[in-house]
């Protein structure tokens, strides 16, 4: 499976740096052969349309240490550079903090592993276990629907070269309902945090086609609020040719109460038009479905074009709710161009547009108007393996 | 002595390690030689009893850098990953940062030593000095009693291989007395800072029969309020067998300003109990005494239990208080099994119960209920030395 | 040119390391030849005059990596373990990361470079160039009155081994202009934040006389509230000789609004003097110039003395205005011992006394006291070049 551990992540010139590796090989130590320190940098000058402010942006600046000291025990640690160092409530790690874990490997061929700490929700996201460096802009379902990065133990079993399952019991957000829910400055509305505030991801990892297809499918069931139970499914789909790599991830998740507070505003403020006197709430029975592809493409060596394309949308239809199917939805496109002018080191120079536009329907549409963003952005990225 | 600066810290398998590091050499380069990066981690979910939530946490994530580049000079950097990173007023250093320091051998045949930066109080307290990543609970002595990671000048002198004298100079806390009770939300009272809020542990570092026996014993005097002097005495007592490891630390204190705010609110409780125009303050006078005991049994090969009792307890009698004396008491017992599958390495999964208790006694019980705890946590530690 | 990314900074030992340096070569692994893992470390004592606490400090502690894994590649990370780390609106980085920046080099001889990143204004100031471990005490130019760690986009030109030309763009400030007039209090006085906040430096950075004398001179404009531009013209200048070196550095800024906020308070309490219902504001057209100058001398192998004066002031005179010429006076003086006893290693013991007035002038001194620090600090520093 691809390993959680690798360094430095996928990236869409693999093929070619192999190629090159092998006039490259420089003397490592021993002490060092299995050890890694990676930083992720990108900086850009950002200047988008409207009253907005240019400016030139740190965009990524994280730090990353991981290896494996013996076979069978591998650590990895991920710290941003660039976020704030609060440990939440929940969970007594802080946002910065996106890998703090241990993966041991155990039983007859190594077959088994337990993976426990801080770590990447199993989700199936190739947008998300994509190298952040190389992802330009995210999708919502990256930045706010799921809880990426989070405390959790995660049980392994390989059954073959091309095929894993895991399941991971996980931690549903980092910080308690209740400060959520205080962050937000909604009043209880009859809803408090549940005893055991977490979930369990059941997903399958495939390889096919002599390895040119991967699969990334999970399920997850989990709580939060008391009483309240949370579904989602995600089937990350990637294909990987010489000169082409593509993926395409389908998202759909249930909230019995969107404590993600994304959708929850427009309708807010929808029934606050509607009735003044309403007070803000979490909006309840929110479904949510998305989809993300990315195409890359070498069209020369060390120059590539990069699309990707977002689309999302909530509802709420139960108990023939009038905010309705599809009342707000979210759509991205970004068209790239890259230069990689040294094969053997992931770094590039880039360029792209980007066009965001988050719309509402119904009645939602009534209170919340449409939202715009055209960007243009320059600047240079690079995935540095210091050793 | 144990020196401050080994890498990684005393554990419970010391003995095992070192029978077979010889079948684990590694090559390492000249340049690194006597460098060492450690990552501390340890991650559990834990499951508290009543209305608690359960949760998986991070208990540890420290990252640590040290080394002796040239004979006789040694650095030492170690630094929380999950806490905040604004610096305290009267030190300019976070609480973040445990160490950040100095260390020169000097003098005839290098018995003298200075060390300067933020670093460890001397106090002698073998539940401190042990690595953190092995301490599930503390008592109240390293969480609250005492301020462990200051500012500090430390001289010492190294009587023979067995013996060694230190005085270190230390900031009394890394905030101003100002700003501690302002955080405290109390008026003035009569206190103010010191010109010069330090103070001096005179500490004694030995071994006895054979190596088997350790002692770390200190006195400290400081102030901190002006005009307002604390005393303390801390004896540290460890015994060093082949399969088994045991500390006993006895501690006194005598602070003339309970700054430290632990024993005081109970206090400030039964005051307003008795009077509803008190205004909360310091309390004067706190007498505290602690005991913790720790032992260590590997009783097959690769499984440990482990068990440690926490008896504190604070006292007012001076001018007959009517608080008395152990008004404030701190129960603590934790039991634990480990298992460490990899004998090279300092990983282990464990599981452990913990019970609390703070219990209150004569007039302050009128005010305050005693407060319980059940926890159990599984989960994996791992004191990683990456080189 | 002097480079950017060369580990450990410009020190005045230079010579003496590099005489040393053949008896001491360490086996280094290809892998690492080109990364280098540095901390900078300094603490004191500092004990101040008046009713000022005085206490042991953490005066530095940032930890940097910088290599170059192929050549025309370099990157370099350096960040402080002791100050936030929020974000700033504007560039998305916090203000504890000096450098996350990549330089590349290009064209024909590589004598073209672009350098993107959070990195150094490239303004010229030898005080600010010099490694931060070994400057007790800064002129406001660099504590307040230049941003001098900023996100940017630099290119270089080399003209031969002793002559290269920049180019910067950069933001002006690290937050917007709306978020630094809001933390001043102010209200919005008819400015609002440029749509393009950013400045560019024109530099020389030049070698003569057989390197014995660098220069490193700047011009800047730069823009942060719309339609007010700023101008600065800074010229450093340093001698490097045996045992013996100096800096000069010259500075003049001329801004249209004073959102530096230094010496606008001071102008914002005569006019509340003079009229109780003044609103402070941001003080216009301030005109500023500083000169500082620093020199070392090595008397005895590994004994230094160190002197410093710093000599800057404020002055607003467009329109015949009252506060007139330099109404506001910062002066600064260092006189410092340093004992470095092992040659090898930028260690140093040593002590110093530091003064330091701020004066006022004509209407101004009407409704400001002169202030006055005397400061005697003794302490390590350690510029500790881990690999």
């Amino acid at each position: 499976q691809p390993s959680p551990l690798s360094a430095p992540a996928n990236d869409t010139s693999t093929s070619r740096v192999k190629d090159e590796s092998s006039f490259l090989i420089k003397r490592k130590p021993d002490i060092l052969e299995n050890i890694h320190m990676n930083f992720l940098l990108r900086s850009s000058l950002e200047i988008p349309d409207g009253g907005r402010q240019s400016s030139i942006r740190l965009n990524e600046a994280r730090f990353e240490v991981l290896g494996t000291i013996v076979p069978d025990l591998d650590f990895r640690v991920r710290y941003h550079l660039n976020s704030s160092q609060m440990p939440k409530d929940l969970d007594n790690a802080p946002g910065s903090l996106d890998y703090a874990a241990v993966n041991y490997r155990f039983g007859r061929k190594k077959k088994w592993s337990v993976n426990v700490g801080k770590q990447a929700a199993f989700v199936g996201s190739w947008e998300f276990e994509n190298d952040p460096t190389y992802e330009y802009q995210y999708s919502e379902f990256v930045n706010f629907q799921t809880n990426l990065f989070m405390m959790a133990i995660r049980f392994g079993y390989q059954v073959n070269q091309n095929h894993s399952f895991f399941l991971q019991l996980h931690n549903t957000d980092n910080s308690s309902f209740n400060t959520t829910q205080a962050n937000a400055g909604y009043p209880a509305d009859g809803l408090k945090g549940a005893k055991n505030p977490m979930g369990v991801y059941a997903t399958w990892q495939g390889k096919m086609f002599n390895q040119k297809f991967l699969t990334f499918w999970s399920y997850d069931i989990s709580q939060y609020a008391s009483g309240k139970t949370n579904h989602s499914v995600a089937l990350g789909n990637k294909v990987i040719l010489n000169k082409f790599q593509a993926y395409l991830d389908l998202q759909w998740a249930a909230l019995a109460v969107d404590y993600i507070n994304l959708a929850t505003p427009s309708i807010n403020k929808y029934q606050q038009m509607v009735n003044p006197a309403f007070t803000p709430v979490f909006a309840r029975d929110i479904h949510y479905k998305g989809a993300v592809l990315r195409m890359d493409y070498e069209f020369i060596p060390g120059w590539f074009i990069t699309a990707k394309g977002i689309l999302e949308s909530d509802s709420q239809t139960k108990n023939n709710s009038t905010i309705g199917k599809n009342f707000r939805e979210n759509i991205g496109i970004v068209a790239g161009l890259e230069y990689q002018p040294i094969p053997s080191q992931h770094m590039k120079l880039f360029g792209y547009y980007y066009y965001n536009q988050v719309k509402f329907r119904h009645v939602v549409a009534d209170a919340n108007d449409n939202q715009h963003l055209n960007l243009f952005a320059v600047g240079v990225l690079y995935s540095v393996n210091a050793f």
